[in-house]
């Protein structure tokens, strides 16, 4: 078993199944993109296990609280490693977290985008460490997302052979 | 010829003139940037033939309808090729469309920024099929775009020497 | 003494010191992270001289005017520079400017982003002349940014080793 699956199950975590959109919704875009050693992910959004859209939609300050927010872009970031992991075989594979663009469906006046992301930051590094899952981030608000997602998060990733 | 395009041609398609600005409006960045194999895209609006701003301008969802906005991400496509073009002399040169970021100018409760974003990614997939045109993609709702845009696509692409 | 520093002192400008954040706020995520010749540059505000958050807060086109808009993208630039030259060393490692994302925290109905992100994108020109400064570049209208930033920006440069 690869190490980053191992902590995975070690944490009691797992990883959703494929992304399953609503009925008639079709994507033309892949969910991660390979150039070279860059695996560049597309914004994701937290889903169920089954990989259907999970419930937490609408704007965080109004209709999530900060702690559903932290569990939204936590849940995406799990949602980003099952694309990785499709597109990749193997998460081992992934030899450094670059960047991550961290996007909160925002009420009026809520600011803290900051402490929501580390949803999403916290999990990455509870599974890659420091050395290799530090990212340069920000973490703003957003006037809507697709389907009133909370938070939807893109990425880049260095990767080897 | 090159091959892209005699596709734009055959799809009855023209690239629109340099981007021309407003008078008194002063751009002190390059609508293209090239770093070795890689060409990062400013982001771009929708413009007319003469490269003046289209009016296709104001918050998707209320001022401007779906197909209006899927119009505008279209003609933004258009937008960033003629950059290209200009840059790179020949559009053969990009050998693969890695990421963009399609922003659209939000009415409140307005959510269907995939849907709008795909004019553009529908007519990347047309010019340059589905391996080299693919490419990871995130669709947002912002605040405000400059000139009030409707929409808004930034984007990096992968060239040859 | 290096180039880069010998211009910003001709210019009687100073970085700040290293971002103070707020009592009981912890960042999990880096200013800057390189990987091979690229340096990738998480979200800035305006800082003061001593770190700390400066009062350049809300949305502008109601909290803040135009100008000070473009001061407050001119200290995020400096607040970057400060970063850089923390992770590098020197500033006169960085070989070019590759990309800035400029988010404003907008007022309803402003959209003048360009023209604030200009006091970023100015900067970095007085500094590192057209050649090496010059930038792939968006500026856009935020719903919110974090604690109430009225600017934030973000950036990758490439570097030498």
């Amino acid at each position: 078993m690869s190490t980053i699956e191992a902590r995975l199950e070690s944490l009691g975590l797992q990883l959703p199944a494929p992304v399953k959109l609503p009925p008639g919704v079709v994507l033309c875009f892949p969910w991660v993109r390979i150039h070279g050693d860059r695996a560049i992910v597309s914004g994701h959004g937290a889903l169920n296990a089954d990989g259907s859209i999970a419930p937490l939609l609408g704007k965080v300050g109004k209709d999530l609280t900060l702690e559903q927010g932290y569990n939204a872009a936590r849940l995406a970031g799990l949602a980003i490693l099952a694309s990785l992991k499709a597109e990749l075989g193997d998460l081992d594979r992934i030899t450094a977290w670059l960047r991550a663009y961290g996007m909160v469906n925002t009420a009026e006046g809520f600011t803290n985008y900051p402490q929501v992301i580390n949803g999403f930051t916290d999990l990455i590094l509870e599974l890659f460490g420091p050395d290799r899952g530090r990212h340069a981030r920000s973490a703003v608000g957003m006037a809507g997302l697709p389907f009133g997602l909370a938070v939807e998060i893109e990425a880049e990733v260095a990767i080897s052979g």
